[in-house]
């Protein structure tokens, strides 16, 4: 079996689960690739090594620079702030290395767009890139994706989405490089925001063509984090954003994302109406989904609470017997399920980068139509020349 | 149109949820006699007076006896402790009036058959009796019962049935006379163990053959109630009944009645599983039946929780708009509501007196079985003489 | 006791929800005044005997000008559709009779303007009026209000308000009055987003200071009701309305109206996240509240589902044993218990017209919003002259 | 650092989460020994080698007795079925590994009796024996036991213990050894009932000390398995087990353990009610606790959704971010994380042999109480010679 040599790139929250997918998919899934975790790359060589230790690579490096350089790598896994995946992403495309960008594709639709230029030429010489929206990974919600596609709420009426955390609320929180535009690009908006943004487009089939919104910052100054502990710091990111869409199939939608809804702890929750039924999935209860079918008797009509656990349900016959319940981690493991069977079939993953750029001009108009208190049109994406 | 002219004995909680029925269900229902609330009784005067005022009667006495003798009346409503019952339902059928007696029938097998006789005689004559489990009217029980009826969980392998109260868990709540057996008969068994035996065998049209029950009593003294505040007196009734079952058509099943599960109000839950499908109801949230149907495609199966409150569903077309709830009482207005119509077209309510004898008959196998540790069968109701 | 004679205007869905509180209010609560239900007024007069009958009203009539003329009536309650309300309330309140309006109080800004004039000029008189927002009055939101306003949330940073139906899903559902501009005033943001609106200002003390919205009208031709099936005739109000908020307290707000919700029948659900905590509220559980207390241990913490049917609940003493649910009727009588009250007392009571008008004056921002494609301030209430 | 070089007999289902375990115990805990996943065991040497593979295990083996004799393993951990897991546990033991063995412990009380006096003696010779109940290890399970152990919720006074499945409701669903009582020793009641026997004693701290049961086999005939399709055999283990019990601390409980239960998947749900408050748990939202805290204020009072992914939550500080799911598999990563900690501190890991017995001698009472109809207490541990 061949191999799949894998270099990743940043080891903090997002390094450690892409690991654990890394480490876990060929052991679940049988696949045509074989995962191979090579080496991981971080800018302090103490903390690099201690993560290869810890996370399973074979070796760590300290320079994202010759990581992409080498020749015994076949893929680049950036799991790095935002102010990083343009550079990184476009030069390991250049060097002839399958990319995995974790999301928010950028920092700014002008690099996503480059980025997105950068794939498609890759594209064309067998090079493969893909955004990591992992939450489209999600059994619950793959069937959602299934239930609308094949016709089962008949044409979507109410898109009704919020990620929904609360881990700034307290004041005395530390100024994080995801509390600082700088480096994180934008706060809830593009953190959390974006997730809601690509599952609704991607389980509706429909894209957002106009938003209108506001953006909000309650706590704007805050203790800057050890070890500089000496004094505050200016938020420069927004802690809650709130938009009303439309899509192009005549939906219209709520959005909010936030990092003050007190007591949710990660709740992405999605809601779709149509002329035919309902879905709606909370990811607290990620293996559920709720499915309306209006088409039944009427007496017998409900919110059916759907166990996505079965062994016909999206990714779901590679782990545990029904009622045996998988978690967050497992996205990640899905995720690289399919960019391996991408990579392997010579075919294009999904979310593209062009996927993720037309989520970043959608996360652009929200924050132009906040600027400017009025409703903005989401820019086409334009064809990569 | 006729009155169905009534008066009823008893005036405390029973008294007063009958009588939001009585004064309501000609304004619910279109049915062929008005009733009339003709009089209150009770054994003090001024309470009485006070209770006719408040809950709606035209007067009050205080002698019962006096008050089935009257020949302006038609029903009499049996809302006092079970140590009564016999008596007055017996008298008041041979005094030729129809009777609604609260559950449990009575405090005894003995006499709970004597009160069956006595209605089986009256019956000949035209004159009804009815036994209040109340549940029964419950719209999602009544949906319950036509989706078993009618096939859709096929045979039923499964009953697990809980009612779960929490309102002596205080060893400082007084002895107040639920809490005697010369009074209440039995304590959480005949409270509130009576309704899930009754409703199970009503929603699965099984009979209960055979149990195995133990009981306890948690705090075995408590201080007597005001105004007789001088110490404390012995619980002599059960705070807990627990019972497996054996039902005719081949389920087994686990009943358990308590009034010491901390935090569980009025948790009355009843779940069967059957070949094809289950229902669970919780009376915690009674408009709401859970429905699983294990005919549909695997991938979508889930419990469908049926808002019963659509205008299809038992009862609800007299109610509100789909989506608009119904409480508590309402299952009382379903109940007279129903005794009137059978009232009206001389046909037996049910549950009889009969059905009641059967519940009792479970009642005092679980008793019997508590006594003597070993399994014990449910002594058959034998026809009236 | 003294009496108050109560003349109703209309008699279809609400008139039989009032109808039902009036007839059970003295019964359920101790009053200083003893409603008498003395008129029900309709257009029709076969149809107003059969409702005087059928809902418990001593006479009937056909023109509502004689009835507030009647020297023997205390109170007016107007249950008619909005175009007319202004007229009768204005007239009523001029007859020295107390009134009690459903919402929203008037079809457009003008109409509230004068009804909160007289209103303003009859409480000088000792004659009150009331909006009739019932859902301020569902003891799970009392309680809301309750927690909110001594402190046990913090600071409110999020309102989540939708209002969920789906009754005319169905394009061949008819084009019946609720759906014509010129009676109903507008669609789903009149009828149930009213509620939201009224609701959420209620629970967090704070007033809608601006607004951007969409509408939308999905089916925009329905056949025409029965008797006149001839044809169809255009839908003139709003199918869905969506707007964001920002709130004079500092919080930023979703809300959502709309009548293609598939599946959700009477869906208002309520959500607030404070600096200290948050609570939640979904009427279809209506006697249930979500709590988080984000001031409990760590480990601790998490959402606390209240069954709110205790004695030291809202209301909740007037009716059954904690865990015995009430239902939707319930709020009507809690209405019109505390405008006895109120009236007795020679209070005035809440919502009265003025805060109604202010509840209009955010939907006028609303379809203002929506008609330009702009954020609108919620214009201010003005003095009464 | 040191490493714990493990073989592991039986490759199945038990083998696949277990080896998931290994796999990733050190990746997610910091341990004072490195699990080495030395070789895999399995009867047919190619599927043997396919396992090995698959599941990421250096080598294979066919002969359980030359793994054990191997002096380069430290541990022999047994996923084979119940039939061999006594002379497996042990002749390893006897060769100086450590074992961890699945549950249920054996197949019969003298054979959980001699394992039981073999890891005794290993004992005193620094080897150590555990037994494989991981529903222990699920976060919330062991939340649970902290809140009872902490007297959160005082006396315990019920215990309410279901674990529901529904595998094989269909009658054609095949003889599978799981249902052959020669090799699964019994049917749910040893399969899923021990673990709701050893969950709720783990987590009252208390013991069964009798039982009333019953057993059920409802299909009593079915397919042989491929690949000998040639007709039926017979079922010869229960297919649902229910018991009431009573509990050394005065307790009173239902089980019910069940593989007829249609539409439960794998419904491990436990309830305990005390005299302070009650604790509620579903497996199949693993990541939720719900905790009733009578001493709150009464309008405050209500089960509390604690979301146990808190890093002050047992085991979560190991994984992601509040609200970020774990799954099944996690609770086997926790019981090897614990295995390992007691191994290098040469402390005896919980549950042991002794505990294991324990619930084997209470399975044996329900079975004996089953075939007897009648009360039967369960008979002492006795103290290893």
């Amino acid at each position: 079996m061949g191999q799949l040599r894998v270099g990743m790139v940043g080891h903090a929250f997002m390094g450690a689960a892409h690991s654990q997918a890394w480490r876990t998919v060929n052991h679940a899934f049988d696949l045509p690739l074989s995962a191979r975790m090579s080496v991981v790359c971080g800018r302090d060589d103490q903390r690099a090594a201690a993560a290869a230790a810890k996370l399973g690579w074979e070796s760590h490096a300290t320079d994202w620079r010759q990581v992409i350089a080498r020749d015994d790598l076949d893929l680049v896994d950036i799991c790095t702030p935002g102010d990083t995946h343009a550079e990184i992403a476009v030069a390991a495309l250049a060097a002839g290395k399958h990319v995995l960008c974790e999301k928010p594709l950028a920092n700014s639709v002008a690099e996503a767009r480059e980025m997105a230029a950068a794939a498609a030429v890759a594209q064309t010489h067998g090079i493969q890139a893909m955004c990591g929206f992992n939450y489209r990974r999600v059994p619950a919600v793959a069937l959602m994706r299934q239930l609308v596609a094949t016709g089962r709420i008949g044409t979507v009426r109410h898109v009704r989405a919020v990620y929904l955390q609360d881990w700034i609320v307290d004041p005395e929180f530390p100024l994080v490089w995801r509390l600082r535009k700088d480096v994180a690009g934008s706060g809830a908006l593009g953190d959390i925001g974006a997730h809601i943004v690509d599952l609704t487009q991607f389980v509706t089939g429909n894209l957002i063509t106009s938003v209108t919104a506001l953006t909000e910052t309650f706590v704007r100054e805050r203790p800057l984090p050890a070890p500089s502990l000496s004094g505050n710091g200016q938020v420069t990111v927004d802690d809650a954003a709130l938009f009303l869409a439309r899509l192009d199939g005549g939906a219209v939608a709520t959005y909010e994302a936030t990092r003050f809804a007190t007591g949710r702890k990660n709740g992405l929750r999605v809601e779709l109406n149509g002329s035919l039924g309902s879905v709606a999935f909370d990811f607290e209860r990620m293996n559920e989904l709720e499915f309306y079918d209006a088409t039944r008797p009427t007496s017998e009509q409900g919110f059916n609470r759907i166990l996505v656990t079965e062994p016909d349900h999206p990714y779901m016959a590679a782990w545990w017997p029904a009622g045996h319940l998988i978690g967050y981690e497992h996205s990640f493991t899905h995720e690289v399920r399919d960019l391996i069977a991408a990579i392997a079939s010579n075919n294009a993953p999904a979310p593209s980068f062009a996927d993720a750029l037309q989520v970043q001009l959608v996360l652009d108009a929200v924050e132009r139509s906040a600027a400017t208190s009025a409703w903005v049109a989401v820019e086409p994406e334009l064809a990569p020349v």
